[in-house]
């Protein structure tokens, strides 16, 4: 299959794979596709390990880093915003969030960080700063694409990554995200549907594929949301996409680093059972629908914060849960989630990320001819 | 294009086209595809001469009927039945649909039905014994096709249905809704996703699509939601399904009897533009936002009622509305809205339903050769 994707990226399938897990960005780019690192939640010197780690195994093949590169933000020295920004999360906030964890009994870890020092790490990765220095590291490595998941990117970012010979990705939600990307000079947009898992619209992929398509001139569309098979790879070819951005797919893969506790409900669950929720990042994301969305829905509970206070305040939190989680606590299991999407409810086994990928594009080939027959038969 | 719905409803193209006007179902019919009258809003005559009236036009092509036939019911007889829901309408509501007309200014048209008139022939058709009657002239007429909205349908139904030589369709939203409707002993399945028009679920036609092709057997499936175009069909026929199930696309044709006024705020509309709300029916159904959705948000405002007793509530006031905003009032077309897909933002001009249905099928097919292009590229 060659698309405008895959002579742009030099890549032999359309089909990129977005993963924080460094085995699943390796085990993607080695099958043929285009494996991107989810880097935002990486220290700089976890991102450099990381990324050696994939170079070593890629041997020369492309792969990409994706990072949440803030366009803006109102403070602009690092550490006062820090304090400033844990000082703007109200009492009543933190309280219920401790009340949650008595609740469902959910044991401190021994070994775990404090959770002030969780929260700051958040708010500097989260921060200009913080994303210039992850920049830095992944500059430093032979990335041929930076991806932008949280609005445009910001216009020496894309000078940099030009200058580079490095092409910038961007996700959108909306048509009218899609023109703002393409007027700060992305090189690929991602329309990716509401059916996604982590942050997303309300407008599903069979509708906002052909809609960012149509504004994209030659520029190419990767569809995302709901693609975790052959067949729904070649729908979103049939919509005009040059290729698919899948993530949650990995999720189901034997690399990806997700706790096994939450892997395990994943397996368990259908396509109905996430949701869109602002309660981990404090932005709209698609995740698994537990415990811990139900307390969030009681009379009385507050309203997320925004974005980055939401998650200073969870962050701590959720590395309980999930250490207790992984450990078999029944309270921390009931609360435990990730971002995931409806595709979720296709999920039936762990499996190698290479044979996900090659049977991911095997099908849509094969899909792809006997459409070709439809249309004469 | 032969799939086993065409071959199921000898059809030349697998394009199932809902609609409330008889023209656009003539239309479809006309052009190939399969034209399905919504059934639920006329009486026994008016049904009867609607049908009276497609016969003529399509010369014995094939044509079917959609209908909301409840299984069950908790009061038998349907006079009873209608005064008991009405007294079970608080007057809280009446109250707050009052004084939103009063804050709108909607005038009341000298013309108009009585609301209580309304409201009873509401009740009156979706209790069994309206269905039935509806059942009754649908099936004097040379149907081939009775398709049920609102769960799976009354055994005597299916076995009336099949005994006539007429296959039954029942629309899904949800794995384990298709998992009932097989039970039940439908023919065709109709998938369809969070992004369709009218009554939905929350799974997206991506998802959705496969998840009821890998139950359905050897019995057709066809996607819905989010399918406007001829690529979109292809993305559908990619996904597995037998044929798509159209029903907002019509909404941007000539013959289409929603109101000018409603059309064109259709025309001006982006696929974000839309919501999935029970204030019009007691269920949740994607349909246009408006003002009038802004007002049922309000702090204070009441819940909406379930079905029945929502659509009771509020259809005198639509034809109001209705009636009001074709004059142009200002009001009534700020709260003015109807049922619509996502699709709605693809919307740039009023068609004839027949050149709709032409197009879709030539795009699509042009769609499929490049897909079996694409997979020996």
């Amino acid at each position: 299959m060659h698309t405008a994707l895959t002579e742009l990226l030099g890549v032999e399938h359309p089909l990129v794979g977005f993963n924080r897990s460094p085995a699943v960005v390796a085990a993607v780019t080695n099958a043929g596709g285009y494996g991107v690192l989810a880097a935002s939640m990486y220290t700089p010197a976890e991102l450099d390990a990381q990324l050696h780690w994939i170079d070593q195994q890629v041997a020369g093949r492309p792969y990409g880093v994706d990072l949440l590169v803030p366009e803006k933000f109102a403070v602009s020295d690092p550490d006062d915003l820090v304090a400033s920004l844990r000082a703007q999360i109200p009492a009543e906030h933190r309280a219920f969030v401790d009340a949650l964890l008595d609740e469902y009994e959910v044991p401190v870890p021994a070994t775990a960080a404090p959770e002030d020092e969780t929260s700051d790490e958040i708010a500097a990765a989260i921060n200009p700063a913080g994303a210039e220095a992850l920049l830095d590291v992944a500059f430093s490595h032979p990335i041929s694409m930076v991806a932008n998941a949280l609005g445009p990117p910001p216009a020496d970012l894309v000078e940099r990554a030009h200058a580079a010979g490095i092409v910038v990705a961007s996700l959108v939600g909306a048509r009218k995200h899609a023109e703002r990307q393409l007027a700060a000079g992305v090189d690929i947009l991602v329309a990716q549907g509401t059916e996604a898992g982590g942050h997303t619209g309300t407008v599903a992929t069979t509708v906002l594929t052909p809609e960012v398509v149509a504004i994209a001139g030659d520029r190419p569309v990767l569809a995302a949301g709901g693609i975790a098979t052959g067949d729904q790879m070649a729908a979103a070819l049939a919509l005009g996409a040059a290729g698919v951005w899948c993530g949650s797919v990995w999720l189901s893969s034997e690399e990806d680093i997700t706790p096994r506790a939450v892997k395990e409900k994943f397996l368990a669950a259908g396509s109905s059972d996430t949701l869109r929720s602002r309660t981990i990042t404090g932005k709209p994301a698609r995740q698994l629908r537990s415990a811990w969305h139900d307390a969030w829905d009681r009379p009385g509970a507050p309203d997320p914060l925004p974005l980055p206070l939401q998650p200073m305040l969870v962050g701590g939190m959720w590395e309980r849960v999930h250490a207790a989680s992984a450990e078999g606590h029944p309270g921390a299991t009931a609360l435990d989630t990730y971002f995931i999407g409806q595709v979720v409810g296709g999920f039936s086994a762990l499996r190698p990320a290479g044979d996900i990928a090659r049977e991911m594009v095997s099908d849509c080939t094969r899909r792809l001819r006997a459409l070709g027959e439809l249309a004469s038969s």
